[in-house]
């Protein structure tokens, strides 16, 4: 893993996302959502009759990304945001009286980017206290719920704008290439399957002669050693330093 | 879908997620950082050297997370903090000079809550500009990154800790029934934080008495020594055999 950079056609249908928020009341909270959209790669946001903008509070929120916000378009209806898109993702807080069941954001993302291949979609977030209004949830073609706990729901805007955003670019970024755990093993040289037995021999003959493994009865020792070092895939300068370990030991009893 | 509540031991495993916080600048940020731990249910909050805490501005911002700033725990080391975690997860934005590359988020939190069932896990993330340093990051045992766009990485504190702790509640809503590695989780009872620095000290005090570690130039080797530990996840017993081989050499030497 050295990047995780969008294919153009991907950066393509980043490009086709609009946010668009809804009467927010804070605009602090303008600026955090610009700047949460930015780390995501989008950069469209519409306002549909903030309470109040342009503010210095927003500005001081996007560090960052105030291209965002000297972009940014203000409508006075969704009606008008809505203009021209092929899917509309309303996010929503609870059920309500939805004639369909919400999504789960993963899915809504899913969905999002499937239409973004072919057209203008946008995600459409409500007002900080009361959300989407039932006429504004109702034009838009689909909704979709962050699993919050249900005891605490309490979304901030931003945040909520940011899992979002995340969710898209992981959708558009698709099946990780990377295995789950990529890194354990890509970095050094790997020691070979002799450079391992050499340094477990050495372990077993220091342990011998300091008296730690009774030859006797050794038990489970050198069986946990090989199983410790075979999880743990040696690099063969992990070896080195095993060895030189054991080495300066020796040395210093003899 | 009519609720995504958390069956009882995914909550359980919830319960044994720390959210470590290292010398965080702004309060502001600390209490953004409780709301969003807290909308997915998380509620362990740890400081590690906090510039500014308690504030009114930690308040203001965890609006309704009061009680996970008033529970949270201030430390003055993040070996403090780490203390008897068998896991910690540590954020980074960038590739920096680890040993092995970081995962994505959403491995990041499989990988976490798979360690969750078994014992205390911990999340944790720097400071707002600089980061978390490289001695705080080789403390921990994985770490993992944002797929954030290349070109604008900038992501908020808060926003950080958002995106983690959903992905963390989408791990456990979608509980896996085998872990991510089944092989390195299902065997032994794992040593905890303070038990691997325990062996590490032990590492280096025989090293410095053989005179294979010169301290005045230590080097990279119990860097390396952390890495390879952390990598093979050591378990109890395993960390008793290094301590007992160590001990039988200095006793000999004695």
């Amino acid at each position: 893993m050295d990047s995780k950079r969008l294919t153009p056609p991907a950066l393509e249908s980043l490009q086709r996302v609009r946010v668009i928020l809804c009467a927010t009341s804070h605009p602090g909270n303008i600026g955090a959502a610009a700047r949460a959209m930015k780390t995501m790669g989008l950069n469209r946001l519409i306002l549909v009759n903030p309470k109040i903008f342009p503010d210095p509070q927003a500005d001081a929120m996007a560090s960052g990304a105030d291209d965002l916000l000297a972009n940014a378009i203000v409508c006075t209806s969704l009606t008008e945001a809505l203009q021209g898109v092929v899917l509309a993702l309303a996010m929503t807080a609870r059920r309500r009286e939805l004639a369909t069941a919400p999504l789960w954001v993963r899915d809504g993302a899913l969905e999002l980017v499937g239409m973004a291949a072919q057209g203008e979609v946008a995600l459409v977030f409500g007002n900080e206290t009361s959300g989407l209004s039932n006429e504004e949830l109702a034009q838009c073609g689909c909704w979709a719920m962050i699993p919050t706990d249900p005891d605490f729901s309490s979304l901030n805007l931003a945040a909520a704008v940011q899992i979002m955003c995340y969710e898209l670019r992981m959708a558009l970024l698709g099946t990780p290439a990377v295995p789950t755990i990529p890194t354990m093993v890509d970095v050094g040289q790997l020691a070979t399957h002799d450079e391992v037995e050499g340094v477990l021999s050495h372990f077993e003959q220091s342990a011998v002669d300091s008296g730690f493994l009774d030859v006797a009865s050794p038990g489970r020792l050198m069986l946990r050693l090989r199983r410790l070092f075979a999880r743990a895939r040696l690099e063969r300068e992990e070896v080195n330093i095993l060895r030189g370990f054991l080495a300066s030991f020796q040395r210093k009893r003899g």
